[in-house]
């Protein structure tokens, strides 16, 4: 696997479904409440679903740019609205986040499962624009949540000084 | 969104490095210890990953076939390795599954943190075959450790066998 790396083909499974716009989504603390609506030949993959309190979303984030694909080190920005100062923000390594804006822009969410419709997927804590594609559902299994789990210093840091200012972890 | 969906292009930031041979990383209760090598253009972005105890490695199937590719329900038929009948195991959806055949064949999986090299992090807990492409690393923050999880009756029951017969749940 050293040599020349293969090309990954994916087809969307569907793509969320909510009201918001962007911005609204951007502020949202704790995310919004939405669907993830299933294409047809699909459905049948929401078998036995019902039941997990919570599931993973992997999506596309399709509004993500060439140029935003080449990003490998970043600063939580967003913070900025709770009073950080840009000299606060360390600048990390994208793998050490979950900017948007890294080479592949798939994002895995969260989210609480609200109802599970033979088409769709109710959910909170949806932090994806309306319309993004989603490419993977997997259920949240109890063996996923670690704990304790120890993150860095800069970490640590910066998410006791966001608590401090009303912030929420899902800004990190 | 209800329209064409989008074809959705990636490329590997890195790989998949150990010694063992497929049949033994299915074997592995806990899976193995290894590394992700990652590829030199995009080694910027492990900058600040030190010090998370967990990541999560979002990684590309690449042994799945179209074939398979086209499966939506699934038994969790390793089980049989732990004396499982067929009758035992509930035919399931793929996004209620970790099943490897699926229509996008990304897997999700969450692993320990040995040490952050240049080119590589060294990792335990690995379920991945030697050689599969890594398509991203975004860290275990404590936000998505969830607690209490709820699951399927169906996942209960056995989740429960399993453990009486001596298995783990990462074979779920």
């Amino acid at each position: 696997m050293e040599g020349e790396p293969p090309e990954i083909r994916l087809s969307p499974i569907g793509y969320v479904r909510h009201p918001y716009n962007d911005d609204e989504v951007k502020r949202a603390m704790e995310g919004v409440c939405g669907e993830i609506r299933i294409y047809p030949r699909y459905r049948d993959g929401l078998r036995g679903i019902e039941g997990f309190s919570h599931v993973f979303v992997l999506a596309y984030l399709h509004k993500v740019t060439d140029k935003q694909r080449e990003v490998l080190t970043v600063r939580f920005k967003r913070l900025t609205m709770f009073g950080f100062s840009l000299e606060e923000l360390p600048e990390v390594g994208v793998f050490a986040s979950d900017s948007p804006h890294r080479p592949n822009p798939i994002s895995l969410s969260v989210v609480r499962v609200m109802g599970v419709r033979d088409d769709a997927i109710e959910v909170c804590g949806l932090d994806l624009f309306d319309g993004t594609p989603v490419i993977d559902i997997k259920p949240y299994t109890p063996g996923r949540a670690i704990s304790p789990v120890e993150v860095p210093k800069w970490f640590r840091d910066i998410a006791e000084k966001l608590e401090e200012r009303g912030g929420k972890h899902r800004y990190l």
